[in-house]
């Protein structure tokens, strides 16, 4: 059984506890008598694995999550069955932070990914037009404009990360997940969260 | 005397202690014998500005500020020299922080602008193409996209600004600085803080 996470940049594969990513339109074939089960989140990458590939079975109905929240996306509902207790950060286009307590999901936010805060600047003017430091001091304030701006990316979504854990555990997953949880005590970076959750539910139900 | 501040989107005016905003491309008629000093960080709608008017001196350079900051913006210049003490936000196209002391600058970081932040998320995803919800409740988790996305952006905002401010005054101007003013009690508003600080050195230099 392969797994597949069809995000709005990649699509990510999972088989036999190894993780890869590719391209929407730049697709390996697999192999034809391995079926496919899939979540996603962007219809027109669906259609890209569909065309490539013939056995594929999209689960997102079968992710299933004890939640009062409405429309909360199937990679952050996969991910968040991973996990009974803790704050799930996935930092990938998007930056989502979702609480989990006993196995019920509690609530959760979205912040832009380091990607998406990148381009917005270029946006905003071509002076802002830098790319963001990972290593800026983030205990001083900045001295001159590239500083300027990875210190209000980074500390901004520190802060909120760390207003959110408090004492509790932290997950990081996606593709600067593993950049993020360096900044934080009580954090574990896992990148196959979301087909970890996949698979609990597919155990289960499948 | 007319003074104006040409940002990345409009044109602020200042005449006799009233103010007002252009759009670069829709510039007014001034009267001809009234001299427009005029600071900028926008060529293009620098043009603008010139190409309509007679009369217009760019004092860019003498808004001179003590800093060690390389490259900060003339009009981030111009609102600092207005403040002897305090942390000066300006909330327009970009959200910009900088911290006075004494008169001297003692650092400051450039965070997106309500706006920029807006658009960004339509541009990761469609489903992500909300409104900016000013009455989003920050103390609780949010429960549905549209809150989750103005969750992420208004406290991350407040979160730095709270985490910049400590015990120091707020100082808040441009488009957004009354929105953002109300979430802090050492705050003041004050859109004519930019005018201020290229009065004061005016005053002195010309």
């Amino acid at each position: 059984m392969l797994l597949c996470d069809i995000g709005n940049t990649f699509l990510h594969f999972y088989h036999k506890g190894r993780i890869w990513k590719e391209k929407p339109y730049a697709l390996t074939k697999k192999k034809e008598n391995l079926p496919i089960y899939y979540i996603s989140v962007n219809e027109r990458f669906e259609r890209c694995l569909l065309a490539s590939h013939p056995h594929c079975v999209n689960v997102n109905e079968h992710i299933e999550l004890q939640t009062q929240y409405v429309g909360l996306g199937v990679d952050r509902k996969a991910a968040c069955r991973a996990i009974d207790n803790g704050v799930i950060i996935d930092a990938g286009s998007a930056i989502t932070a979702d609480v989990m307590q006993e196995g019920v999901h509690i609530g959760g936010y979205i912040m832009p990914g380091l990607e998406a805060y990148r381009r917005m600047y270029s946006d905003i003017s071509p002076v802002l037009n830098r790319e963001i430091e990972p290593g800026v001091n983030l205990s001083i304030l900045p001295q001159n404009t590239a500083d300027a701006i990875s210190f209000g990316v980074l500390k901004s979504v520190i802060l909120m990360i760390k207003n959110t854990s408090r004492t509790k555990k932290l997950y990081f997953t996606g593709g600067d997940g593993k950049f993020f949880a360096r900044f934080f005590e009580n954090a574990i970076y896992d990148n196959t969260l979301v087909f970890k959750g996949m698979q609990k539910v597919l155990e289960k139900q499948i």
